[in-house]
């Protein structure tokens, strides 16, 4: 389960943790049919789970929600324009399904569905409403391909929220659903508040539904209570009732969004919705790039070959920016410090390889790893450490010419790990073969302009250089302050 | 396992859950000895594991690693006086143990860590070194309580970091370990990357220790690739293995840092390492903030006796000004939209009672809730519907006159729900008496002022408060701008 972020997850990982035979998986039961050996090169790694028939973590389907969930989070406002242009982007991605807000909710969320039908997208376009014929009936007139239905089943939302009994959900909700089939379109059902639910009653209505036809039964940690074990518990259990396939939604509130999400596909759920950024109501869903870190360190090539990664950071940004919050710092994937690591702690085995301390590829989302020697507080001790390793022989004062070169460009753009190994190699070629090519290739003049006045600036200053990378080799920003 | 967030924890669900009981639980064993019903009122809440002896959900540790784990972060520099802050916070707090930088790292080290032994906190002292004689010989002289020795067993790092066998490491770990213990000072031994290494391997070296006294192992998913259900077969297996004390460590590479720190209390586990809003090499490790939220739903009780919770939002504010980023918008409790509801949505049920939408008390964390109608873009409608609740009858034109007075204070500071409601309260009562009390009660004189000058505007633009109104009563606030 826990393969080298560089390594080829296919052979003895990609049999060994066994998701690939998915509950719904051709290739998973051709494997057996045929004969073959399912493990043919397994190899003892006591962590990578038992082949397991039931789990489809290497099948799932997304279903994006920030367009209904999203936009209940509290900054979330978006015009029409804004929600093709997310909607576009998501599909771009490769979402399996877009949901979006209600039509019954106003007559702009109406109009805005319809438009977003309208754009011919392969994700298939869903939108959420309550189990109520009036919402149904103004649904089904969209051009929707699906309509996902939820009613609160918990004692407490029957009490608090909407007031109904059991026997009233049950027939509300078989009203609804012959009433969508009839129009040709694919029905969810999810009750709310799973987890605070009863269990007869949420298994009594889910094989109730399951058997006049329903699409996917959905079930909801609407307050974000749910701990992984319970997930995986009660998504193996309605496994075991019906046979439509089963989606999840998993609120942050206690931090689990993400490893529920996981549990449920373990257990044989086959859907899982997202939002960007996790927004939604409160602190938010399972983030979509959170369920991709997720995801690509258990199968690197089912998710790769299905998601465009290299799209995650545009779409993060164009909703931030959207609902005018900052990536949090700490981000999976595209957050600043998600692949960072700090000189002289980790960086000799990172720079060895650096599946060392590594799960997951950046390249894989387009990012780059950072090593912290690149930065304008690297000393010429780190700088001379990489030379070493680059097995690239230079001597103290040129490591330190070379230092003071990496310390400018920092200045002017971050610098990572490729780029210092190119300034040292483009820095040593100069030198022994009297060349003077650029250190960065492509600087603009206002880029080089900047670096030549903060060469001179270092150059001029031997005594603060020295200071400063004495102080760099210990790492204490703050105390050059000082 | 889901209380309602406002309920008492105790009865049915503290013992239902079970977790009272954990391994090492007194209280727990006491129970059963006294041959007294360990379930008096037990409801059938299929959700609720059943009564567990493994758990320690109801009595685990905290090891504070901020000033360790946290070193490692990116921005991380802590001058001395920073670390004594930082200590004495989270000493405050209640955390059971604070660890610190290797006193081997630096000389500057060496002498933090003395100045932080001195200081007489509560909170034990822990240094984290390599499982090596120099650092130990080092570690035992500074005063602190414990020494967390750790070594790399994955064959990554063997291969890529220090290169050595496992009888290497194992006769290593016993001389170090007997040499701390010859000092009376506790000691952990952890390995590193415990997901990737080989189990027997993993079972023989945690065998050793315990059986030479070792205080507490340690499990490290160095990388963050470990999932929910591995960490509970790992942590469980261990737990048949060692008679000590299990210490996890839990990267979030992969969003499974709080989860998996809870699965490992499931099965057995003492101590989980926390860093505050998760700082650390990377993307960072357990939160101390998001383990609260995960912890204060699961024993409500056992969480607010222990921890001075009401001064978490202080101690995030100071790691994070020190480390120079911003509280992420989504985060646990204390991120802004922790305990935001949107009108229209929810906020008719929350109202009500607010444990049909939330699992954790605002309040318990010195926090507040929000209601979206509580802000600038309010509708009066929002507001009537809210004073009908509160069983204030007022007119549609007083509605408006009170909505405006919301929008200008809320201009000035934010509302809360309970700050609203005593607005309406107030505006009724000055109404219907003939008083003049202030709207809010502790307003400064400036604040007053610029209430004024908002209520003159809005009262001076009948038509913007009409636009206003009306585009805030479908919520959207961009629309307001086109």
């Amino acid at each position: 389960m826990c393969p080298p972020a560089e390594g080829n997850n296919n052979g003895v990982n990609g049999h060994a943790n066994g998701s690939a035979n998915g509950v719904m998986s051709h290739e998973g039961f051709t494997a057996i049919e045929t004969g073959q050996n399912p493990h043919p090169q397994r190899q003892r790694n006591p962590y990578q789970p038992v082949g397991d028939f039931l789990s489809n973590v290497s099948r799932f389907k997304i279903i994006e929600s920030t367009l209904r969930e999203g936009e209940q989070f509290a900054n979330a406002f978006f015009d029409r324009e804004k929600k093709i242009e997310i909607a576009k982007a998501l599909d771009e991605f490769g979402v399996d399904y877009i949901e979006l807000t209600s039509p019954a909710a106003s007559e702009q969320s109406r109009l805005d569905c319809e438009a977003i039908c309208k754009l011919g997208l392969k994700s298939k376009i869903l939108t959420h409403i309550r189990c109520h014929m009036d919402d149904a009936r103004i649904a089904v007139e969209t051009g929707v391909d699906g309509v996902d239905v939820v009613i609160g089943t918990s004692s407490y939302l029957r009490e608090h929220s909407h007031g109904k009994d059991m026997t009233y959900i049950t027939n509300t909700a078989i009203e609804v659903i012959n009433f969508v089939k009839s129009k040709g379109i694919e029905i969810r059902f999810s009750s709310e508040d799973s987890f605070r639910s009863d269990l007869v009653d949420l298994l009594s209505i889910y094989s109730t539904v399951d058997k006049i036809g329903v699409n996917r039964v959905g079930i909801a940690d609407t307050v974000g209570c749910a701990s992984p074990r319970q997930v995986y518990d009660l998504v193996r259990t309605l496994r075991g009732v019906v046979s439509c396939d089963i989606e999840c939604h998993f609120h942050n509130d206690t931090g689990c969004a993400i490893a529920n999400a996981y549990c449920a596909l373990e257990a044989g759920a086959t859907h899982i919705d997202t939002s960007v950024i996790g927004i939604g109501e409160r602190n938010g869903i399972t983030p979509l790039g959170g369920l991709m870190a997720r995801m690509i360190a258990a199968d690197r090539d089912y998710v790769k070959s299905k998601y465009r990664l290299e799209k995650l950071k545009d779409i993060e940004d164009l909703v931030a920016a959207a609902v005018e919050v900052n990536i949090p710092f700490n981000n999976y994937i595209t957050g600043f410090c998600a692949f960072t690591h700090k000189a002289g702690i980790h960086a000799k085995a990172i720079l060895n390889n650096p599946s060392t301390y590594e799960i997951i590829n950046p390249a894989d989302f387009g990012m780059s790893r950072y090593v912290h020697f690149a930065s304008r507080l690297t000393g010429w001790n780190a700088i001379k450490s990489r030379a070493t390793q680059l097995n690239i022989n230079l001597t103290d004062e040129q490591c330190k010419q070379c230092t003071a070169k990496i310390k400018a460009l920092a200045d002017v753009r971050p610098i990572a790990v490729d780029d210092a190994d190119s300034i040292i190699r483009t820095f040593y070629r100069n030198l022994h073969h009297a060349e003077n090519k650029p250190l960065l290739p492509d600087l603009t003049p206002e880029e080089k302009a900047k670096v030549a006045e903060k060469e001179k600036e270092l150059n001029g200053q031997p005594e603060k250089r020295a200071l400063d990378e004495a102080v760099a080799d210990q790492a204490p920003a703050k105390k050059a302050k000082a």
